[in-house]
């Protein structure tokens, strides 16, 4: 078997595509993003990859039906000035190989549709919720940093400090130094612990304006209100919970 | 040396045959649920597969002769409708792409015999000793959903909630993607700690009726009976001590 | 570089050899064993194995040089009945690949060199000093079984009760299903927690008579004893810390 | 993807060149060598090594840019009677595999270029601050021990214990076996816990007069200042919490 395989459904013709990634990260951030672009411009996928160096599982769902583990890329087209081709998945590579593997193996499947540029989706964890999401960028060429800070996208210098690991920063790093790809990567401000909407809607307001393209948020809104609405409640009971022995304590001490 | 090697002993001769796989997994449900099939129905085995992928070990058997970890394809014909192929072993690949590279060559093997259908056996975790273990369903297609249901399986969205891994997982979920395979997999509940008979017997009933075949149960009931009374014991044993310990406690109080 | 390197130095001509391996394992009785043999009977080494399933390592040896970690194969020619190629190294595979290969490799140039028997050495945990180590067995075939239980080795199904881990196991399992050879292991009991001349001198014992050669274990006999006092040493200041504080104990109640 | 793929800017034409390597490792001692060296003697990159052996990260430069995880490999032309070649990088291998690959790939390259000798640089650790760190060293042959000690270089047997591992292990070890090379290894002794540039700089004053060369190690000097005066500032706070801590146990008893 060939360690990644990729099932192509159906060759689409682009016009001047941007490969656009949102894979299982920090948050969700990226995959709630790069999927939420795809409902709501009518994404159409194209292929399928199939991988050991995925997770050897598949996924049970509605009805009972297996699915396995994948990745996949959808094209959306006719709906921004430029095409967009978007790489969506279960689950990133397991180890440092299929990392690169499966990143090298898009971005050649995306080269020969014509990608010249990429952009990579995901989330900067701060270890607690942010106020207000910033978003944070790094780029492959210093005239892109100028080009997205327009946007109030915070560029820094070792900002995320581990850099950024994974398909998020292999897609544009590999893409610019073995295909001679520019590219940029958006990282959604988020604790990191829990699945959140908030971040991805920072960064779909920064790609939406960076594409020229509307896009509505009201499904992640509502969203990431039911998950504060269960996180607030959670609090509520473990404060509750706290008071409860701090009082105990207290009568400890009486 | 090839990573997988399959030293095919005989090319059987089989009718529409129906590739089951039992590994060992949790509660060894599968494993014996496909043994039992083999012993009782007479399976013959024409194929063993030697792997750099399964632990490097070998096992010393009855008379001080040693056995390399492996698995072992039997068939077994004319005994039911259609003739069976059944995979059994004494480990799954130790990693993912062991995994998927196991469960390729295997489905590369059974196309070259004419199955066209996968079945899968497995356990499924309940985390306690089930009253009267249920038959957990999943498949690949919804049309076989509905068929199996008939049979008092259960198919339930995400359940089990991390979906299936390892072989029996991708055996019918490669099977469905790379080589336009049907299949399920049928799941006993287990405890999932021990050995479990009674997870298997439930599977077997379920498979014997889909099968269309009869199948003597009373081994797997004496091994089943044998094992409680073990656990009976030491659980007697163990709220005995705790007895002792809650009376020394209380003595401690006094 | 190919992930396996075998330097051929030399292409001896041996007479119907027998190979023997001696990897580090428990106790380090095959190693030991095997070394011994190799010195005792002035073996000569013919080829080096440098490989990347090996630790990524050199050694510092007596005045200041490097040496690579490697396996090395030795013959030892005209000593015995039969002509023996004696396999001894610094690491086994550091995983499951790496064992295969190693081993694979390691019979294919022995059969390229005629043999047709393997003999492994190793360590048999008991977790405790024994107080005269046994040998253990296992072979390939029930008549090989039958022939070296004369030497007083003793075989018993599922002892090892983990079977056979590392090139112990696979060169003679290996052997039997791919290149057709027939072979035993030979284990001495050890607590395996340190280098164990004793279970060593007692597989040497066996094998000397099974082999029909003089083999002097004075050496060993000088090592075992040198070791036997320091862990005496060390036992007796661990008695006489635990009296002390045992003393302490007591005075702190008082 | 090859695994390895070394993408050479520019081949420079080298008068007998000597390959030094300066890879991350204990206290850092070698890496900051070999950039000081680069820095000094104005090397120039001519091949980068990109490699899904290393890290699946980019990290974020200064202006927000991307830079993947690398090794490079510089040349130094005129400076000293022979050149050089000096390899520095963001990491090692991720796994034996990749230490050897790339050890081997990187000789590969500098035998072309018509390397015969080889030095590595790294640290030695003694688990606590040296008063003033001595230099270990290692070589291939006794004559270059031999040649070696006369800069002051101490080589002594098992130092370092678990013999030199990864890359200033390997290039020297591997070059010997597999390319018929010479070479040593050069080890400043070091904490081993911080980026150590005294460890580097006894490793650069050897390293000069072997190589006849000057290496102004002011920067270095005012790097180890700076650390020093950092971790005296914390070892101040650390000893005085101490004895706060302290003063309160005492008030605890009184």
């Amino acid at each position: 078997m060939n360690r990644v395989i990729v099932k192509v459904h159906e060759w689409p013709e682009l016009k001047d595509p941007i490969l656009i990634e949102g894979l299982p990260g920090l948050g969700y951030v990226g995959k709630l993003s790069a999927e939420h672009l795809i409902r709501q411009l009518g994404g159409r996928r194209f292929a399928t990859i199939i991988s050991s160096y995925l997770p050897p599982q598949v996924y049970v769902m509605e009805g009972g039906t297996i699915s396995i583990v994948k990745q996949e890329l959808y094209y959306i087209k006719g709906k921004a000035k430029r095409d967009l081709i978007v790489l969506v998945g279960d689950s990133q590579g397991l180890n440092a190989e299929g990392q690169y593997e499966l990143s090298y193996r898009v971005l050649e499947l995306a080269q020969e549709l014509g990608v010249k540029e990429v952009i990579t989706l995901g989330g900067y964890s701060i270890g607690k919720r942010p106020e207000k999401p910033r978003v944070f960028g790094a780029a492959t060429h210093p005239e892109i940093v100028e080009e997205i800070k327009k946007y109030g996208v915070i560029f820094a210098k070792s900002e995320p400090s581990g850099g950024i690991i994974g398909a998020a920063g292999l897609l544009i790093g590999l893409g610019m130094e073995l295909f001679g790809m520019k590219g940029f990567c958006l990282m959604g401000e988020t604790a990191g612990m829990y699945v959140d909407p908030r971040g991805a809607m920072e960064v779909l307001k920064v790609l939406s304006r960076i594409l020229d393209i509307e896009i509505d948020l009201s499904d992640l809104e509502a969203q990431a209100m039911q998950i504060e609405e269960i996180t607030h409640t959670v609090e509520e009971i473990m404060r509750e919970s706290e008071r409860e022995e701090g009082r105990e304590e207290l009568g400890y001490i009486r």
